[in-house]
Order: structure tokens, then C-alpha cells, then sequence
């Protein structure tokens, strides 16, 4: 294969992909309330379950798995409506930076994925000890996040 | 059993029932804002499989999978959310109805919950016919439920 027709596959391949990710979204604006929406039923779930783990609330075993399993299926969604460009300026928290470092926010991104998986797992022991430990494990990957990418 | 002592037991009944309820939202407008945040994200899987149903995106078979299972794990969500007294006046689309013949309102949710499954299931087969069969019976649920309950 030479080197011309590398470069060619390379760039239409770079062309598909964009295509397909722009596709998603027909304007920033679009990314923008997308996003927001994941984040703000994320944010729900998450808080129905820190309620129970702070003891606000009696612990439901149905009931916090429930909400084990939306945020963990919800935390894979996010990550692309967050790579737009052009999607920064108004109307949204998070920091351009997430564009400019994608590998660290991806990264970030994943252990967040990662830790509600391992929540949703000891959601499904119903052991309320390492329930608690995960829950925090979780939580943590949500700072940490937030610390570098939020305004 | 007598009478006095069953209607206790069923006010108990209510009275927890409704505060389990109400524990899920601090109060009304966060109701608004978490269905309004659950409609977004099914809307927008959605209209992803609508341009595909409608010739306008070429149809991938993993990306409109993921589609219908996002939508129908979301179709199971913003119910309850729906039937929170004094979340009809502002800031929303949904008629006070919805809460007035709540009966009415779920049989026309789980319409939609349903058919979300059945386009899950087509989905899954990889078979566009009876694919975009499900997806114009899943639309029709969603119209003819915002008929009768949207403002």
C-alpha cells in the first residue's frame, strides 16, 4: 500500500467518523441540552441513592438498584455531546478544555463508567457496606471530573 | 377487621405511599425539570432513529440498536414524575389532566413503554421491515399520548 493511498484511507475514514459524529447533533446548542439532560437524570439517580447513603432515607434494596442501574447505563452517554465544537461558549458548565485534552477527559469520563458499573454490582449484593464504599468511590470520579472540566 | 381499623390501615398506606413519592422530589419544579430532562434524552434517540426510518441517515445496525435500548430504558422513567400535584401551570407542557385520570395517563405510558420494547426487539433483529413497522408504532403511542395530555 503506498503512502498516497494511506493517507487517503486515513482521511476518509477521519471524514466518515465526523460525519457520523456531527450527524448526532445538527447544532452545538443541540450538544449543549443533550448533555444537560443526561447530566440532570444522572444527577437525580445519583441523589436519590446519596440520600440513602447519607441515611436521609431507609434503604430500598429494588429501589436503590434501580437507580444503580439508570445512572450506570446513563454514565456511557454524555461523552460524545461533550466533544462538539463550538459548544462551550453560552449556556453550558463545561470547560473548552474537554475539547483541547479529549484523551484526559475521555479518561476521566471512564472512570466515572467504570466506578457506577462497580456501584451497580454492590447495588445488586444488597450489602449495604460495600454499597456505601462504592457509592463513594463513584462519587469521587464525579469531583474529580467536575474539578478539572467545569467552570 | 373492622371498619375504622381498615381505613386507618389504608390512609397509612397513602400516607407512605405519597411520601415516598414526594422523598423522590423536593418539590414540583424538580419534577418538571427531571421528565423535561428524560423527554430530551428519549427525543433524541428517537429522532436518531427517525432519520434513519426516513431514508435521511444511513441505517447502522449497532448505532440504531443502542437507539432503542436507550429509549426503551427511558420509557420507563418519567411517569412519576408526571403525577406530582402542582407541576402543571408553568415551566411545562403537560396538562393537569395527566393527574386527574392518572389511570388514562399510565394505560397511555405503557403504551409507549411497550411498543419502545417491540422496537427493541425489531432493533435487535436487524431486519428494517419490521424495524420501521415498530418505530411507526412506537411513534404513534408518543403522538397520540401528547395529544390528549400536552398543552
Amino acid at each position: 500500500m503506498n503512502q498516497s493511498f494511506k493517507l487517503a484511507t486515513i482521511l476518509l475514514v477521519m471524514v466518515i467518523t465526523c460525519g457520523i459524529a456531527l450527524a448526532q447533533f445538527a447544532k452545538p446548542e443541540d450538544a449543549i441540552t443533550y448533555r444537560k439532560a443526561v447530566m440532570q437524570v444522572i444527577g437525580h439517580h445519583f441523589g436519590n441513592m446519596a440520600s440513602v447513603v447519607k441515611g436521609e432515607q431507609t434503604y430500598g434494596r429494588a429501589a436503590f438498584e434501580t437507580n444503580a442501574q439508570i445512572v450506570a447505563m446513563m454514565a456511557k452517554l454524555p461523552w460524545e455531546a461533550s466533544l462538539v465544537p463550538g459548544s462551550y461558549s453560552e449556556g453550558t458548565t463545561l470547560k473548552e478544555k474537554a475539547l483541547k485534552d479529549s484523551t484526559g477527559y475521555r479518561a476521566a469520563a471512564k472512570k466515572f463508567e467504570e466506578a457506577s458499573q462497580n456501584l451497580l454490582a454492590a447495588a445488586k449484593s444488597r450489602d449495604l457496606k460495600p454499597i456505601k464504599s462504592k457509592f463513594g468511590a463513584t462519587a469521587k470520579t464525579c469531583s474529580s471530573c467536575h474539578k478539572a472540566y467545569r467552570k
